[in-house]
């Protein structure tokens, strides 16, 4: 069988979603997703507000109910009959953030098992055939078949296999036979 | 350059010896690791006190302050120089592992950084030149090399490339040509 490994900030969780409600909350701001084609809210974020940012992320309750992607729970429940599916998130940069995206994981995806979980750093360690992530270094070092998963951010990458939302996830492993 | 696995428990770090010394504090009991030749403590301890072996690993403070087996951190440090070395541990049973373990790591192996921190269910997900594992099911999905660092439940198996301590795992990569 087949195996898919998915990225879940900004690919099954709406990570920046939370990163801009807390930012605009705490600044009286009103940066929008659309604000930020090309760019992280780091960028637009003035200088003093950095660490602020920062400690958004930090928080303990900050990755414990992100709102979902949406029709990641529908297309991975429908590829998981085919394709072996594993979940590799960038864990180790915000250590507090284990805990949260464990509970998460279980509670939204509760047909993927925790045995296919992988809390990483460097994306190079995934033995898989295809990385469905929304961050062109992660798809650079990946070995297999990666897929860019749209996001304000990677809006200028070019040179990757893209796919918009999770309707064009279904549609690109229709057309690709199990093995 | 090459790339090393390196599971945890058991091999940098002596649970099994925590596990025991909670069990024979609790139940008054004389358990050595010389007892468990060839089985886990899961399988010496009667029924009624199956329930309680897992409580001591859920407990928030178990993989805290885990005591280091001889010569990890001297072996690791040297071979960092010559392999691209990723732990690679099974933390997903006991999710409340995920956050005192990374601190573990930080604190007694500064020298790998915690991108290259793996906490993971399925070893088949890695994509490494060798691993060093104690559990010869994590070997056999392992699509490197092996090595089964010895432990008392490994006793018995056979059919792997063995290291007793450090010291042979030492030697081994000493003979192996980095490239």
């Amino acid at each position: 069988m087949q195996r898919i490994c998915v990225d879940m900030d900004e690919v099954m969780a709406d990570t920046l979603g939370e990163h801009i409600r807390r930012y605009n909350q705490t600044f009286d701001e009103e940066v929008t997703p659309e604000d930020l084609a090309g760019k992280g809210l780091w960028e637009v974020a003035p200088q003093d507000r950095q660490q602020q940012l920062r400690d958004f992320l930090d928080a303990e309750d900050f990755f414990e109910d992100l709102d979902l992607i949406p029709g990641a729970q529908e297309v991975l429940q429908s590829l998981s009959a085919r394709f072996e599916i594993f979940i590799a998130t960038q864990a180790m940069a915000v250590p507090n953030s284990l805990g949260p995206k464990y509970r998460w994981l279980q509670r939204h995806f509760p047909f993927i098992p925790p045995t296919h979980y992988v809390f990483c750093g460097d994306k190079s360690i995934l033995r898989a055939d295809y990385l469905i992530d929304d961050l062109p270094k992660n798809l650079l070092r990946f070995q297999g078949q990666g897929l860019l998963y749209t996001a304000p951010r990677n809006l200028t990458a070019t040179g990757f296999l893209r796919v918009d939302n999770w309707q064009q996830v279904a549609d690109y492993f229709a057309g690709v036979a199990s093995r």
